[in-house]
């Protein structure tokens, strides 16, 4: 089977059931290079719910994609074989029941040789993807792009919800704190104990002030010390600013522009991604023209570009 | 402290901090007659999030209630003490939880002499509501407005969901089936086994085509029967067709207009009215308009004024 | 200058300047039978504002309409002189200065033998315009479609909002309160006194009750009493149902079909009309179909129509 | 392969690639009863754009729909196989190899014995269907539910657009136009001459007027002459009154309920359907609600469950 | 009483009656450093009409808000005595009533030794608050945010509008010109004579061009001469460029974005505020997402940690 | 016939039938230096269709424009004639002829020694209003703002969709390939080979990242090359980031900021600039702000600006 994207001269784009980038749909991940993979769950959203319709509308804006990055240059879906793999059947009324049935699958997309990419969602889903991930790689370098830490303890009394994987994920041991760097973050927050785990744990945050007073080439500088080793790429869509992505569930204003972003997850090129997600898309937060999925679906591009480079 | 809406001709509808039906808010139900109260909690659901803002957005289109209802004659805040006693600070990741502080809250109301008048939320709360109100009342009667029986064993193995509550119901005790009508009934379903329970215990299922063939003062008439004993009204949006409430989480088309659903309401008046709730309005499925939490703050205003003729 | 409407067939209906009804925008009621004119006027809004942008949007909307009435059976446009006649330059921050310049250019449009066929605007503007008409034609019968009976005394210490029109129009000789009936009267109100005032002067009122139990004929059988003397009908569009008509400033649920109301419009047939409005056309309300300035436009047509019936 | 929907109490509704009612999307019709085929293709608009996208946004709101018909009492998916065939591949630019390629596909569908069951795309679309379904059938009977006739002669001088489907068809002999009956036609016209080809051809119009006044057993009726020869039908979404299907190209106000709309295509299940369409939804014209798109998954599941009967 | 804002953690920020910021409401500006009181009058409006729903759209999203400013590094609810106090009684219908009940309300507030941060409302309301502010400080430094200069001199012979605020506060005394800077301006205007009132009274113009290309920080370095006297900060949202802030009257294209918004506020860390308000919000022009309401809220935690490290 | 705007002190700006800017409609160019005209066409569209209502939302958004370039220190309407010419009757169902009237009113345009300022419709419009000016001028100079090259082959076969003007323009003869500049290009692509006709051509390419990192200034001073010959500029509105204008047909992420785009367009001051469109307003993919169609209306008041320049 050729993994081609649809041609959209001969079949029209808007035309067509919606998967990933027109490309086809697979029932499974084997002999994939990248499995292309949904996580509607929302459960763990604090604010406005919806994410369980992020990877749909998704799959809609991506069919504007094309195949070749001028940036980049680079055709990614002839370097790779990349599918769209569907999305996980997610347990709505349960975080915990959720998270198995995500590791469980996504250990399926690892052991197939595959590199997850994501689409959530909310930010809660990265914990049990980086368990799978982690698993077969060892602690992960992190590049979590977000306005907010993510590294809070719990809510409601609850350990898991989109406020906490990254806590997680470096107390179960499948973060490699050092290698962390967040970027993006910004707003209103409770103290200055929020960044106490950070400090503990030696993250470094890339709060949105240094992006653009050090401008983007900085920050790509800065990513260059995660070379190396195995690096998974986290993008909470509210780190750009919601006139550029509105469609999220906890939107915060002065972000990163629709720019800025390209330019950061470009900067990804030299690292060795192994993963990647964007989470939090809800577009019923979004306008008619869904402006949060497209970015969304060219974030994604961005980042399989980055996965070809490496091949 | 007089309870009393707030004057639209001193202080514009538009204006001043939104409570339901302009009217006070209050910190504890002491006192009251009934007591109106959010219930934001929409982790029950199975399509659509979003009833977690159903009380602010009624709240919001509330204002526009005025305080004599011309059609039974009677002017609801002039004859019970009426107040806005907030929402219930639920477990936005927990249902257990969530039904805890529901029922936990709702003794309080009951307790303080108060009927509760809910708004939801998903209808998953109704069923932590039923066990306070069942609590004083004994097994209750129910009139039941929905588009869907709710009467579902499970859903991905949980007991809770919102379609699950009326079953829940019954088996704890909390309702007399015998004494259960549900009406608007329509839409697909998985087979003629949904009906099984309601066979099973009595339930009486008045579907759309009887509404619509055989009118409602035919379905009013059928409401007769439950004279006496103490009733619970449970409102679902959905039981409304999508073009007149489209803010909703499992819309079905074919349903009942705005008119027949206030007529209905209306119908109740010869009951003994105990609690009452309107849920399942999501707002941002709703356009600029909203005009699905106008119609829920309508059918409020309705429960309201049927409660206060049985003063 | 002919005054045909543009031809569909040869001119897209989504193209050029966007006037009444595809019809010719003239600069002086000279000549014309009936002159279709906006009145961009919201200062008299008690809610939602808005409908300074009714004239345009009914414009706009009125595109999709065609020549012929198959109900009625009339080439409104062949029998009389119909044309756009603009908006007239309202006073924003003033209602009296408003009403001024309303009753100057509507006194201008009855002198030229026109019949005015306003578009509001705020339900307020229908008294400078009866100012006018009653001016030629003495005390007015009136046809008052609306939810609310717009007879308020005053509003914040001025007798002039979108509540009271009909009360001045009364107090002013304008109507004859006797030949005026209100159709779709619905909704909670402050108290029975709020219809005091129509019965101290034989003002009838046709409930949404009557419509819907009655049926429209009964209604329309109702009308015929006024037949003989001239009639004025006002059109609030808040007499149809939100689902039907969202975009408006005072919605209420609970009211006329679309279908009810085009019907309740065609029964003015046998009636001497000699001017009429539609007004409460909020556009920023509705949703992206824009449902309610096309069933404002519908109503124009069906007024236009009824006009040309007489001729 | 099982052809089953894919079971919502597994797999969330709101995930997964959205395909027609949650059925397997296939790559070729053979073997189905009923295919199941998008038509994105609205070249034929003349006010309107955008029902090009009416297939997906009928995918993605058909995944509410459950697997028994309560009224029919029928579960069609088990009687029948029916799956996704995807979409036709439409040349936007051009209607007349668009219509090539639709009769190509329909072939298709016909000689592998299936019946298609098409989503528009605009009402053109029709006109290339009945080509292929008329090859097998012979003239076939028409139930055609529509606000407009669609029987115009041209536009700009084109035979091709979405007014003129039905004209065409019985000029080209794939209708019998005796056995053709309109439900719903409404709205102003461009003179009575819009219904010579009827009065010439034998075709039965039912306006709304006759469907609200006799009502929907008396239309019902009407249709029963039909029974016994090859039946088609074609569903205008805007037969629908605007409130309850905003998202089309040329609403008419006045139109069909949902009910009216269900029980009436329910009417057809004494018929020997042999192929469908619902057209002309365009869902950018919709709020968020999607409520015209939902409207258009129900009428799709009455028809298959229609067309499961005669099994 | 203490006036701390809702644990989000127990309290979900989805739920409760929303005042602004999560805070209490309170019935008195007194003890208070900071009232939060809305100003919903929008009667002054040229454009379009809807910042009468300003004020809740606010407290709406301010949920949001967090309680720490990591960028200025303080509690303000901790230093400051902070409440919501409602909404202005505003006179809808009279322009001239509503500015004697907003002085009276503020006189209020200043007597009781707090500092205003009204939202408005449009822009006209700044007069009114300006006086009382002024009666207590004397002639006040401004510094004034937005695309337009709104130092007109009328409007339709009204004194008063939202375009003439800054004039009337010059010509009044309560504005010393010489120390008044407005910032942001832009757009098209009425010839070089809309800046001759600049001119004769010392008025500082930083247009856009000069934001962009000198940069936030030579703006910044622009307010420091303001230091010293006291301070009062107007923020018309539609400074900010209209893809951040679509919610408003009269939108500019070409303006600030939420960052240099953000930033430019905290740049007034060093004056002496002693009040401020954010206006011209206009909810029912913006998305489903809110962003303009967000950004209004966002402007005033700023607005508010800036006057709590003066303490 | 004196050619200025309304006055909106004396006539809201919101009121009236809406025409360009506020400027008369006229029915011939015949002596107008600049002639606004719309062209309403979206036949060759490859993805969102709906730029047929582009003239029409840029003409209600253009209420806003007011007369005086502050920046470029200019009266366009003082020094140049400009109405608006209403649109032109495009053929929706033919590109092939809707080019042919296209160019047919172009040619009276340039016949009667007006500039053509044009408001799609999709791109494909370009071409002919491209026949009408070179055949005037010779080779035209182009500055073209876009997201995309437009400068594809063919499209399902056909040599004319929004893809192609650009190389059927050269292939024509109607642009000087040599003095073409290309500003905003970005977004996946299908390969190198995309650009080839550039490079054959000499076309000059300013993608984004260089309009980014060298700045606007950097870009201008590439203009500078065109001076002295005939220039046409073509502004399609996706060369603007989605934030800015999401109401276009194939929006692209990563685009022009709102003031980038101003001051490029600015920047043409020193060119001789005879004829310009801005193209893709699709206004149903915007929200309820239209900021697409203001910044469009905008772009225009720019574009004349620069015209009045020169004379």
């Amino acid at each position: 089977m050729e993994l081609e994207p649809r041609n959209p001269f001969a079949s029209p784009r808007f035309g067509q059931i919606a998967t990933f980038m027109l490309l086809p749909a697979v029932s499974s991940p084997a002999g994939l290079d990248v499995a292309l993979i949904g996580v509607p769950y929302d459960g763990g959203t604090s604010y406005r719910p919806g994410a369980r319709f992020g990877p749909r509308a998704v799959r809609e804006q991506s069919s504007l994609i094309r195949t070749w990055n001028p940036v980049l240059k680079v055709h990614p879906f002839q370097r790779l074989r990349v599918a769209d793999c569907g999305d996980i059947d997610v347990v709505p009324i349960s975080i915990e029941r959720t998270f198995e049935v995500i590791t469980a699958k996504m250990n399926e997309v690892v052991a197939a040789g595959a590199m997850p990419l994501a689409v959530g969602g909310d930010h809660s889903v990265t914990l049990p993807i980086l368990r799978s991930v982690a698993r077969r790689h060892g602690p992960l370098g992190i590049v979590h792009f977000d306005a907010h830490p993510d590294t809070w303890d719990e809510y409601f009394g609850s350990k898991f919800f989109h406020g906490t994987p990254f806590r997680r994920g470096v107390e179960e041991g499948l973060i490699d704190p050092r290698r962390m760097i967040q970027v993006g973050i910004r707003g209103p927050l409770y103290g200055p104990e929020d960044f106490a785990f950070h400090d503990q744990h030696g993250i470094e945050v890339i709060r949105i002030e240094a992006v653009k007073e050090q401008g983007t080439a900085w920050v790509a500088e800065r990513f260059r010390r995660l070379e190396g080793g195995p690096v998974y790429c986290s993008f909470d869509i509210d780190a750009v600013d919601p006139a550029f992505a509105p469609g999220t569930g906890t939107p915060e204003v002065g972000g990163l522009t629709s720019y800025e972003a390209l330019v950061l997850v470009r900067a990804l090129a030299e690292l060795n991604i192994v993963g990647a997600d964007v989470v939090e898309v809800a577009p019923q937060w979004d306008g008619p023209g869904q402006v949060t999925a497209l970015m969304a679906a060219n974030l994604m591009f961005e980042l399989v570009s980055v996965m070809a480079l490496r091949r």
